[in-house]
């Protein structure tokens, strides 16, 4: 990683992989269909890494995604974000080419899907166990029946089950309540299956979360696992317990630029623009925006301790160093920063080079 | 706009040119130069209408994205971050070209420079008058002094003078304290160039920031203001008393996709890879990540009071509103979002269109 020069973002494909195998491997255990998130790496390139694996049905957050998905081999996307009316044409045009997934959690949608869907379009209904963003309520039975009937007036649509992301795993202070979170997440879940399965003998209960997903020991009674973030995670999926820093597979590789030695401090050109500006208050109630680790061509080894973000502008990032991190750190050197989020991280990179400067695309890069 | 699918940001290009003007007006009448940020839109056709009213000067926060307006023909570039050592290359390359000005704090960069500048390169010493993220202390004469004489060795190199960002006025709770900050910034800066300015009688001293350019009466006492955000201005800004909420000339287009009227909520198709994820604290402790607007063909109005995104996910926008908007709102309508931020909702939309549907290049989408 000697040859870089401004803000780049780097892949440890190991790493990567590692964390595919890790998950693609608890799903086969518990015979549940994997069904990864793909909005975290916006990649066809680690794409293939989980096609590798043998793994093609994926998960995205617009049509748009799905769009650059399929434009690169992918054809069986399921769409987890609630169908916005407005794209209606697009998902029609889309549907037309490959097996496109969506959710609904309002009749008034699934009326609408109803009057205008001419390709075959599979229809979860996104069902909320608490977590409080979208979703029918997991006890509104009346509502998850007037979709279904809703949704049988067009034979294009077919009714796939129910989905739930358990969002709230990430406002949790313990792997114990993380878990609790997924128990009462599969209990809600169950009690809707026994009251729709006899009318609806092969519908699918989908779940997927990283926090859930990575520290329950198997996916039992899930039969289907979309988590996302757990191909790169990140200092949030650290800081929940989730996973150990050794695991995070990106970073941000940037130059110092300032070195403030009365202030403790260093500047690296990387900023609000390379990492996203999502921040993590730790134990101490300190904010950070990301931790610093060293690089070598081979990647990078755990976090430097008390080496963090503390603020980002634009280009900027300012790093409180200890001491003896500041003594041995010139302005011209590289170091890493590994994210809070890699999702957005990502998503404001748009683009990335593995650990051995391979490029790797991404969606913002390579539009279609 | 009732045209809109997919979310999709939205320049009223009346009001920008307005902010330009009233800015630009102020630079003009105190004979002070103007050299706005141009970090904040990242757009050839924005900087026309920068142009059109007669500023050719600009102000960037990358070596690259020099590069990009270099290719617009924008051809005398201020790069405002202290120089990346690691990007000589490129900057050499530029500066044979048009003219550039770099920062540099600190004697190593100064003394680097001198051995390895190719072409005509400017340069400004940054200060830090109490910002406390990059610039040499302003009381610093020492260190300021052997930048000058270690940036002597090469020919190619001139010296421009003082250049300070008073990013503090950021934090601050009344509209007297940017003023005080003002100020006092401009106290150090003078004091400087009373130390310095028989040796360099051509010594300029620029200034910038949104804060303090906005609500001083002139820019007596500066010999150039560098602000950006005020070109768009913001929910940050208007908290700030820099400007109030009709000159906000950006807003996030995005449809409905969920109402959930046991919670008071709104959920939209528009989130942290379309608004990007800063937030702000409001009086009342709230956290919000933008203000709803109602949209016209036109542009649109004040925001709806109490109308605020209190969370976003990667692609969902979930906005707490008052009953009777809950009322009028339904799946499928269009709403508009004031950013928190604006120069990072800009990057992370990475592209415009104004309120007449006319597309606007942005240097995510349009390369060099």
């Amino acid at each position: 990683m000697s040859g870089i020069s401004s803000p780049t973002l780097v892949v440890d494909e190991r790493k990567c992989r590692l964390n595919i195998e890790r998950m693609g491997t608890k799903a086969k255990k518990s015979n549940a269909l994997f069904r990864p998130h793909f909005k975290t790496h916006q990649s066809i390139d680690v794409g293939r890494w989980v096609q590798e694996f043998g793994i093609d049905g994926i998960s995205v957050s617009s049509i748009d995604m799905a769009r650059y998905f399929a434009a690169g081999g992918f054809d069986d996307i399921t769409v987890c974000v609630p169908f916005n009316p407005r794209e209606i044409d697009k998902a029609n045009r889309l549907a037309a080419n490959i097996r496109l997934n969506c959710l609904v959690d309002s009749q008034r949608v699934a009326a609408y899907l109803a009057d205008r869907v001419t390709a075959p379009l599979g229809m979860f209904i996104e069902v909320d166990c608490g977590y409080r963003r979208t979703g029918v309520p997991s006890d509104d039975e009346t509502t998850m029946n007037r979709i279904i009937v809703a949704m049988r007036e067009n034979s294009n649509i077919r009714f796939m089950g129910f989905l739930t992301h358990a969002g709230h795993s990430y406002h949790t202070e313990s792997v114990q309540e993380i878990i609790e979170i997924h128990e009462d997440t599969k209990k809600k879940m169950h009690a809707i299956s026994d009251h729709f399965k006899r009318d609806h003998p092969g519908l699918l209960l989908s779940f997927g979360d990283t926090p859930c997903c990575s520290v329950i020991p198997d996916f039992d009674g899930m039969d289907e696992a979309r988590p996302g973030n757990f191909v790169f995670y990140d200092m949030t999926q650290v800081a929940l317990g989730a996973c150990g820093p050794a695991e995070v597979a990106v970073a941000l590789a940037c130059g110092v630029i300032g070195k403030y030695e009365a202030r403790g401090e260093l500047v690296v050109h990387g900023g609000g623009v390379h990492l996203g500006k999502e921040s993590l208050i730790d134990r101490d109630g300190r904010v950070s925006f990301g931790h610093v680790v060293e690089l070598s061509d081979s990647g990078w080894n755990d976090p430097v301790p008390g080496a963090v973000v503390t603020s980002l502008s634009q280009e900027h990032g300012v790093i409180s160093a200890p001491r003896e991190f500041l003594a041995r750190t010139q302005i011209g050197d590289i170091i890493g920063i590994l994210p809070v989020h890699a999702c957005i991280t990502a998503d404001t990179a748009g683009k990335y080079v593995t650990a051995d400067s391979k490029p790797l695309n991404h969606r913002r890069t390579l539009a279609v």
